[in-house]
C-alpha cells in the first residue's frame, strides 16, 4: 500500500501553492519562554491569507484538479476555516465553489465564506441533513468534494506550514500542532519526520473534542457524539487517513481544558498582541499546563488561525 | 536659540536604547491598500516592549541621567503607557522609579504601572491633585521628574520608530502619526525631515481632544477643556516644546470622529490579525474617511501601541 501522505507530496504542494499563500512570519512567544525556561516560536498562521493556515490544504486541492474538473467547481460543507478557504482558493482558481453550511451557522461565519464569493446551500444542522445537501449540489453540478482533512491533498498542503517552520527555525526538539480532523498534524508529522527525525511531536486537543486522544488509544477511530469546546475548530472527528497517519507519526497528544484554552488565548491577546482564534491557543494552553515538559529546549508550535467573532468573546 | 529636537539627538537616542528596545517589525496593511489604491506600511510598535512606543522616549531619557541622578530615581504623573514605560526603564538601570496616579484609574492601568515595579502613588484625579502629589515625592526623594512628551530627551526617543521605518522602507510619500502631547509626532517629523525632505509629515487626533489642531490653528496653545476620547492615550494636551517642533516641522493635522476610530480598530484586529489601541487607529482612520488623498502614494503610519483592556472593548 503507498504511503497516504509523503514528505514528496508536501514539497510539491509547497511550490504549488507559494504564489496563493503568505509565508507567514515565526514570532517569538518572549513572555512564555520566561514562564517555561524553554524558547519557543510560534509559526503565525493567524497572519496567513484568509486568517488560517486552511487555505494552504485547500489551495492545492483545488490546484491539482483537472481542467475539466476545475471547470465544474469544488464543494464542500465545512461551515469553519475551510470553506471560507475552499471559497477563496476557488475563486483565485476563477472556478465556481460551494459551501453547504447549516442554517443556524452564525452570521460571522456566513459572511467569511460569502465574501470570498462562494455559493453558499443552507441545510438542516444534522451530519445526514449536509451530506445529503452536499450530494444533492454535487449530483447536478459535477463538482469535486474537498473534505477538509480526510484528503492526502488537503493534508500535504497543511503540512507546508511546518516546512516553512523548520526552514526558519532550524533544531527544534518539539514541535506542537492542534488537533481537529487532524489534516495539519498529519502534514506537520510527515513533514517533521523528514527534516528533523528526532523531534518530537505532540498533538494538542481540547478535554471536550478528544476522539484523537481517544481513538489513538482505542487502536481505531472512536468518535465524540457531543463535542463540546470554545475551541470550534477542533470539533471534528478525525478520519480514517488523518488516524493512519497520526497513528504511525505522531508522538503523543495531549489534551487541555476550556478554562487553559481560554487563559492561553488571553495571554497571546494580551502579551504578544496578536490575534488568534481558541483553536491555535490549545498548543499554548499544553505549554503553560506543563501537560510536556520543555524546559531548556527549542519549541515550535503552529499558531493555526486568528479568525475570532469579535462580538463574541470567550471571556 | 539652539533646536528643541534635531535629528542628531535622535540618533543619539536610538544608539542609547538599542539593548532596550525592540525593532518592530514592518507589516504591510493589504486590506487597506487594497481600499486606498496606496502601499501602507505600519510600523508595528503594538509589538513593542510594554506594548507601546512610549519605552523609546523613556528609555532614553532614564539612561540619560547622570549616575548620581539616576541613583535618587525618576518619577511622572502619567497614569497610562508612559507610567508603564518609565518604570519599565528604571526597572532596567536598576533604579526606582514612582508613578502618580488618580484613585480611580483603572484596575488595568494600575496593573501594568505595578507589573513594572514601579512605586504608585494615588492621588486625587484632578491636574492639581496630580502635581502636588508629583512635587511632594521629588521633594522627598530628590526623584527627576519624566515629562511623557515635554522633553527633548523622550521627544528624541520617540523619533527613532520613524528612524527605522525610513531604514526599513525607502521612498515614503507620507507618514502619519498620532498627536496626544506631540512626543511622538515631534520626533517623527525631526527624522521625516532629516532622512526624507520631500516626505508630508501629517497628525491625527481624535475630534474630542484636537488641541494641537486648534494650537496650531490659533498660533498658540489652545487646551481642549475636557478632551472626551476612546483614544485615551491623545487626551493629554500638547506642551511649549512639542508645539514648537509641530508648528514648524508638521504639514497638517486632521482630526477622526470616535466612530471612524473604533471601525478602523476593529479593521485592524479582523483583517490584520494584531492588537492595537484606539489611540494607535486614529492614523488608519483618517486613511479610511479620506482626510488625505494618498492614492498611487507610499505611506508609512506609527501604530503606536497595543494596550487594551480587553474586559472593556468599545464595540
Amino acid at each position: 500500500m503507498p504511503d497516504i501522505l509523503t514528505f514528496a507530496d508536501i514539497c510539491a504542494a509547497a511550490a504549488r501553492i507559494a504564489a496563493q499563500i503568505s509565508h507567514t512570519p515565526v514570532m517569538r512567544c518572549t513572555p512564555l519562554e520566561a514562564e517555561l525556561g524553554a524558547e519557543v516560536f510560534c509559526k503565525c498562521e493567524n497572519f496567513q491569507e484568509m486568517g488560517a493556515f486552511k487555505i494552504r490544504g485547500a489551495a492545492n486541492a483545488v490546484l491539482s484538479l483537472s481542467t475539466a474538473a476545475a471547470a465544474r467547481g469544488v464543494a464542500t460543507h465545512s461551515s469553519g476555516n475551510h470553506g471560507a478557504a475552499l471559497a477563496l482558493a476557488a475563486r483565485r482558481r476563477g472556478i465556481p465553489a460551494c459551501v453547504v453550511m447549516p442554517e443556524n451557522s452564525s452570521a460571522f461565519k456566513k459572511r467569511a465564506v460569502a465574501e470570498y464569493g462562494a455559493k453558499i446551500i443552507y441545510c438542516e444542522s444534522s451530519m445526514r441533513g449536509r451530506e445529503t445537501a452536499l450530494q444533492n449540489y454535487v449530483a447536478q453540478s459535477g463538482a469535486t468534494i474537498v473534505h477538509p482533512y480526510n484528503d492526502p491533498l488537503v493534508m500535504a498542503g497543511q503540512g507546508t506550514a511546518a516546512l516553512e517552520l523548520h526552514e526558519e527555525v532550524p533544531g527544534l526538539e518539539w514541535v506542537l500542532a492542534p488537533v481537529g480532523g487532524g489534516g495539519l498534524l498529519s502534514g506537520t508529522a510527515v513533514a517533521t519526520r523528514a527534516l528533523r527525525p528526532g523531534c518530537k511531536i505532540l498533538g494538542v486537543e481540547p478535554l471536550g473534542a478528544d476522539d484523537a486522544w481517544r481513538s489513538l488509544r482505542a487502536g481505531h477511530i472512536e468518535p465524540v457524539a457531543h463535542p463540546d469546546t470554545v475551541a470550534d475548530g477542533l470539533r471534528a472527528t478525525i478520519g480514517p487517513l488523518t488516524f493512519e497517519v497520526l497513528r504511525t507519526q505522531v508522538d503523543e497528544i495531549v489534551r487541555v481544558a476550556e478554562p487553559a484554552i481560554v487563559a492561553a488565548m488571553r495571554f497571546v491577546w494580551e502579551r504578544l498582541k496578536i490575534i488568534i482564534e481558541p483553536s491555535a491557543a490549545v498548543v499554548l494552553a499544553a505549554l503553560r499546563e506543563r501537560l510536556v515538559e520543555v524546559k531548556g529546549r527549542r519549541v515550535g508550535v503552529i499558531l493555526s488561525g486568528g479568525n475570532v467573532d469579535l462580538d463574541h468573546l470567550p471571556w
